[in-house]
């Protein structure tokens, strides 16, 4: 990450998480100069106020982030974007419904925080501009057809096909909810039974791990980086959880090439940290299993847990330069 | 479909199948003003001589069909459109692959075909056409996210995203090779198991019904339509295999709406024809499936197996456009 660029304008970035939320001051070449997190205020989400609170809480932080370090860095905030996980409608500044942030009325966020902050800025799904970042100064710079597939607690796809990000008003490229044989019939939290996440994301490794383990709800928890360090040591319970979770992710990405034919899927979240052991799986499923498809290569993320940081902060600078034209 | 149109130019429009090739002659409202079929040369597929054969196949079969309507009808053709099943860069007019056709190398057809016939023309994908004819002149007209589905022997879909049809080289779409579980581990002809397209399609139907029914080998052939016509009597092992055709297709259908989002699914091809036998029961599944999802809705193609000639046609113009530019 370029920490040296002298850009004197930066964008806020935020990124909106169900525990924490990041705040950036993001460079046009999408250079994090400055970054912290606070607890996400949920409360300010289900307050039934139409999104008045969360407006509120969303501007406070990013003005006193902004003024805080524009004095300690000598720079100046032009604009903002802000990402949320959910179904986003990036075109009206929307969010639809946000289950893990506990959304589920339609919320607008774009003119109200324009309004608040006196600046142009762009509201946004997590993972989507997450890809964008990838796609545009990332892993899959350069490339034309991808997926950017961030494991984190949950998991969703940022698409990119014939050089274009698919939106479909916010519904595009939900993959962590697609059906897969590896997950059986666990329930998911979105209402459906087998999805991908419930099995592949970060919490279904631990989730795998303690069943192996034949853990009981007493025992000390432990995180999936623990289990990786575990699996890398050649303990069974810990190769078990990411064999299933490897498993599951080609049945999903094998579905996910079938339909988008990608070039390469570019793996992010904190769960890529884990890609010596994913990747492997994945590439001997390949093997069994594509026929006729494109065989896309494998790569890991370039800006880590990261990723939709940058991407807010891409959002921000697209509406600073529509703005000026 | 109009056919009183008072265009004297058209272009011909070629759909080639694994069994049947249609020569249409299509004017720029998508109306198809002649309509022939010719037994496809498959044999001109697996000659090993890069597709020379081909190209002066179809060179001679359009020249003679647009010779001879031009005298019936009295109209001059102005360019052509060819569409094939398999993987096609529209772009480069390269048939990468057509397993259906018996054709494994990459085969150029475009340029060859232009220098052939001394007329401009495209080549591309006999699904994606017929989505682009459904989109701009049909069902999904006004729509920016659909998808068509024709339910053929194979199955592929269109995929239409914020207004645009997906290419991905050639890849993107092959809905029948996702697997589902519905069909089980039975092996499809692209070397997968468990493809929707082995349950689904109107080969897939007479299977069901074969099996439910305990025919054996000698037993005289009954085709999906007369299927359909017993089930609509009632007759339990026809239900039967309306059943599963129809349970595969929410799950495929399911899958991508979760990645893609459309507002309508049109459904078409020869199976669109029990459209009043499948619909109800993808209905039923998506009444208990769906959770977050947008709930697309489900209608009949307007051209039914009409749909890639049109497309075809549809082609076939965008390149007289081009040229005129």
């Amino acid at each position: 990450m370029n920490v040296e660029s002298d850009a004197q304008e930066l964008v806020a970035a935020v990124d909106l998480g169900g525990t924490f939320t990041k705040l950036g001051l993001i460079a046009p070449d999408g250079a994090v100069r400055a970054e912290t997190r606070v607890p996400t205020r949920l409360t300010a989400f289900t307050d039934g106020d139409g999104g008045r609170g969360t407006v509120e809480w969303l501007g406070e932080e990013i003005s006193a982030f902004a003024a805080a370090e524009a004095e300690a860095i000598g720079v100046r905030t032009v604009g903002f974007g802000v990402v949320v996980p959910g179904i986003v409608d990036s075109a009206s500044g929307v969010v639809i419904s946000a289950a893990n942030i506990g959304w589920t009325g339609g919320v607008e966020l774009g003119d109200p925080l324009q309004a608040r902050l006196g600046l142009p800025g762009g509201i946004g799904h997590d993972v989507r501009t997450g890809g964008l970042a990838e796609w545009q100064l990332g892993s899959g710079r350069g490339l034309t057809n991808l997926l950017f597939v961030p494991l984190g607690t949950g998991i969703a796809a940022a698409v990119i096909v014939d050089g274009r990000l698919l939106e479909a008003d916010g519904y595009a490229g939900e993959l962590g909810h697609v059906q897969v044989p590896s997950a059986g019939d666990q329930q998911c939290a979105c209402g459906q039974v087998g999805c991908l996440e419930i099995v592949a994301g970060a919490s279904g490794v631990v989730r795998n791990y303690r069943r192996l383990a034949g853990a009981t709800p007493g025992d000390e928890p432990v995180a999936a980086e623990e289990i990786a360090t575990r699996a890398r040591a050649g303990q069974p319970e810990a190769l078990g959880a990411f064999e299933i979770a490897g498993t599951a992710l080609s049945e999903a990405f094998v579905i996910a090439l079938t339909l988008f034919g990608p070039e390469a899927i570019v793996v992010g979240g904190g769960l890529s940290g884990a890609a010596d052991l994913l990747f492997p799986i994945i590439d001997q499923e390949f093997d069994h299993r594509l026929t006729f498809q494109r065989r896309p290569k494998l790569l890991t993320s370039s800006f880590g847990s990261r990723a939709g940081l940058v991407g807010a902060g891409l959002l921000g600078w697209r509406s600073v330069t529509a703005e000026a034209q």
